[in-house]
């Protein structure tokens, strides 16, 4: 026993990785690292507390949040930027509050591993009433099932590194999240690694691959008028640059929806901007909808990503390709997987074309600021376009925060992050804090509105502590300003808060109070030298200001509301 | 059709219910009014707009929240304080985030309804991707029949106010949370009532009464020591004047659990204190644990409630009753219902006895503040003591302000709420809106960890929305000061918020930092002649400070972390 114990001893001082005695925790820990997993987010419970303890010795980052719905948004956004991400919190009173979260992660393919503390299974067998329980001991697990797609108990050391292996796969395939509950018996419980990995690489039927490639190649060749609709699967499986290569090869023009804003870089000669319906730029609905062949690469076709159905796309002339199928007109091939068949398209000969003459977005116009003129939605937007560069990155909660974002020239690939199809309130400002520790060459410009920031504002706390610098706009119109057009009522108006004085609650970062162009100007270029802390700006709107998208959608939406 | 929509709007004048058309939506908010529901917490969304409207045009008040979660914890509150209450949320995200309230609900037998908005049947058929979806169109449905006792979806106007029923009878039957989904377009479809209401009155089987009263009686009367616990069901179920007959019938002594404190009021002379087995009192455990006979009366076997598990009831001795079992000793009998019992107990005849020498809790020492001496959890909760008046509900987080307010002399009955059981951070602060709109007459002393604060502290914006009135408490140690002594690591500490500051933010109310035993001293004096609106104390302790009942848990409960 002994030796056997000193020989394991020897080997870590070594640093074998070979015979390295994994616990599960380890394991777990080493799995995340291994995936490019440097931080996790979440709040401690006495369930959860011994793998905080082997989180905090590890490599990992712990990043405690103010609420765990803080964290759960944080990761997804850590997920976006950083192709995973982690949320570890305590049994029930913790993963419950993640379950509107980890429903968005899901929805629009982010894949966050979500980590459950729970009771020990030495504390189960004779039922009693623990703490934190709510119906029975897998209440939690049956909830997750629905809002993940694996999930897994660690109640068995002998299966605990494979189910761990199967669940980080799932979530690497379907780029969504994954449940992993740990019994607290079982953190420290001594776990043997499976001998060979059982992540499969999948391929397509090369028959079929080819059949549907020729059948594509063909239709793509003979189009006067093709176009691309990237959509925001190019981003999740990590697809751009093959993207970059089929335009280049290609010259057909492209536009993204709203969910993958950014997915191109907007100032690429082929880019059109942002198609969605009726509410966007007319000349860019025009092109895609006049196309006689439109390739929609990775789509989400979901009602707020394409202007809640304002959009008219003719199957009949589509070509469309995702992760989970791939149609032509009206029929679909089994077996062929999105990464070859792109990979298939750049390799084809499809002729040559020239770059045609597109409507590419309009470059931001200067916004000279008048000394006492009151803020607008337009002109904070027109101003906001000019202050981008090629380090910001727009996170914008649902709302008119995104749609007046939408027409923003985004310099960067993947500098744009929002919640365009799930739409849930009170992402931007948890969210920043993910994006920035995914990626620190990036300050948050975060564009929120002021019911959304209620509701996770608090987390300002958090980006304090840690030292992250975004600049937050809070668009301050004293209510749900989306909700108004539909269907206005006391219940949408908000009371209002100075925004400005949270830096002296915190004792950290700086609030701006504005009222006109001049204010906003100012505030601006200070923030633009101060870059060791967060900014606040309470931008005060008229309440029945919005952007003009705002206005379209709410009229449309307004319809079936009532 | 002129003469039948002449003849409806007559009877609508003429207030005649029988005759009145209802929609669906207008059943459901009669329905919430007739068992006394004054009040909806929610916060709108376009799929709950509709409901929303007709909200707004009826007797309820719709209380908008920050967050959903706020929401959750204020109807929670609510219905303890009232009876019933009720949330209204939009689809997913703000169902999935009332998610953990819920669950606490249905732990803590809170009878709430959540009603939720959802997409129209008519939007449904061709199963688009609708915004706010996640997986199916009933993924929230199935994440909400594991978290309540019954639950619908409102899509057929023919069975609406049937099935409204049978989940209003199922909340008030188990005092457990419900769920009722309302696609948008179903909220003004025409709706009849049930003929006959099928509300239940359950009863007990006459010869299993009997012959369970007959034991039991028995054993009482041969016992030479008996003593009463009373636990929450007594209050969920209205059973809190039977339980006063019964004690002022028989004589025999009591005790309340943590999750029960209050359920007699705490100067009754007949009152023990809370056993919460080694936790507590020390003569309140040795006289419960020494007696010859324990009735247990509606209470949760459940391990923070009885002090994890360092409780030693003798099943051998025991009488427990609760909603759902009544067993003798190792045997239970069916068909026998709790008030049936406890009824039948008070007419019973046991014999004369006089109250015995019981260890009643100490009265409130009178709290001597010295100048400059810092604040210490003994003396805070010393002096708070001697503050409660016959008006104040106390709310406590869970943590050392729940532990800390176990020996609080509550003055009246059912005036301290906690979640004792569940045990979910950050309940105090949205849970006094609900409180204190159930019954304005009562002040909330609210009793609030920092860190619990820092998950729903932005609800003070609704509280001073509402124009409420709650003493807020923080308790200002910059950490998880339950888990410091478990198992400590940076990921307890918190970051430091200056509260008292939270006034100007909001531009209303009262703040006070609190580093001194005169500082408190004023507060409070202020705070009792400041009764307009809101106060709150940043009462700054030393992070190793805490309440004796805390160590004697930590000690317990670090036991089974590492």
């Amino acid at each position: 026993m002994g030796f056997a114990r000193n020989q394991i001893f020897y080997n870590l001082q070594k640093g074998s990785p070979m015979s390295k005695q994994h616990t599960i925790g380890s394991y777990l820990i080493d799995k995340l690292s291994s995936h490019g997993v440097g931080h996790i987010f979440g709040v401690p419970g006495d369930y959860v507390l011994g793998l905080y303890k082997q989180l905090e010795d590890s490599k990992l980052k712990v990043i405690n949040t103010c609420d765990e719905q803080g964290a759960g948004f944080a990761a997804d956004a850590y997920a976006r930027v950083n192709g995973l991400g982690a949320v570890c919190v305590t049994y029930c009173v913790g993963g419950l509050k993640v379950a509107n979260t980890t429903a968005q992660a899901f929805a629009e393919k982010s894949p966050v591993v979500v980590i459950s503390g729970a009771p020990g299974t030495n504390e189960r067998t004779k039922t009693p009433l623990l703490h934190h329980r709510v119906r029975d001991f897998d209440t939690q697990l049956k909830v997750f099932e629905q809002l993940t797609v694996a999930s897994t108990v660690l109640d068995d050391p002998r299966t605990a590194c494979s189910e761990i292996d199967r669940v980080f796969a799932a979530a690497l395939r379907y780029k969504r999240p994954v449940y992993i509950e740990l019994p607290r018996d079982m953190v420290s419980a001594p776990a043997d690694p499976p001998q060979k990995s059982n992540d499969t690489v999948r391929s397509s039927d090369p028959v079929a691959l080819d059949e549907a490639l020729r059948e594509a190649v063909g239709i793509i060749s003979a189009a006067k008028k093709p176009v691309i609709l990237a959509g925001v699967e190019m981003h999740r499986f990590g697809l751009q640059d093959a993207l970059l290569k089929l335009l280049d090869k290609t010259k057909i023009p492209v536009a993204s929806t709203i969910l993958s804003k950014s997915v191109v870089v907007e100032n690429h000669p082929q880019y059109l901007g942002v198609y969605e319906g009726a509410m966007g730029r007319e000349e860019v609905r025009e092109y895609i909808e006049s196309s006689d062949c439109l390739i929609l690469l990775g789509v989400f076709m979901s009602d707020v990503n394409l202007g809640i159905f304002t959009a008219h796309l003719d199957q009949g002339k589509s070509i469309s390709v995702t992760s989970e199928k791939v149609s032509i007109q009206h029929h679909s091939y089994d077996g062929v997987e999105m990464d070859d068949f792109i990979a298939g398209l750049i390799a084809a000969d499809m002729g040559k074309r020239k770059v045609p003459d597109i409507p590419n977005p309009p470059l931001p116009e200067p916004a000279n600021p008048t000394t006492g003129k009151p803020m607008t939605v337009r002109y904070l937007f027109q101003r906001l376009n000019s202050f981008l560069d090629d380090n910001t990155i727009v996170i914008a909660d649902p709302g008119d925060a995104m749609f007046a974002a939408i027409d923003m020239n985004i310099h960067c690939a993947t500098e744009f992050l929002s919640p365009a199809y799930y739409t849930s309130l009170g992402f931007a400002v948890p969210a920043s804090i993910g994006a920035q520790l995914a990626n620190p060459q990036l300050r948050p410009l975060v564009l929120v509105g002021d019911g959304a920031f209620q509701m996770t504002g608090m987390e300002v706390a958090s980006i304090a502590r840690f030292g992250l610098t975004p600049i937050i706009i809070v668009l301050n119109n004293q209510g749900y300003g989306t909700e108004r057009p539909m269907l206005d009522g006391a219940f949408n108006d908000i009371p209002s808060l100075n925004y400005a004085r949270i830096p002296e609650l915190l004792s950290a970062g700086k609030g701006y109070d504005i009222h006109t162009e001049d204010q906003l100007e100012c505030a601006l270029q200070e923030a633009q030298k101060h870059t060791d802390s967060f900014c606040i700006f309470d931008v005060h709107l008229d309440p029945a200001d919005r952007s003009m998208a705002l206005e379209r959608l709410t009229t449309v939406l307004g319809k079936r509301v009532k």
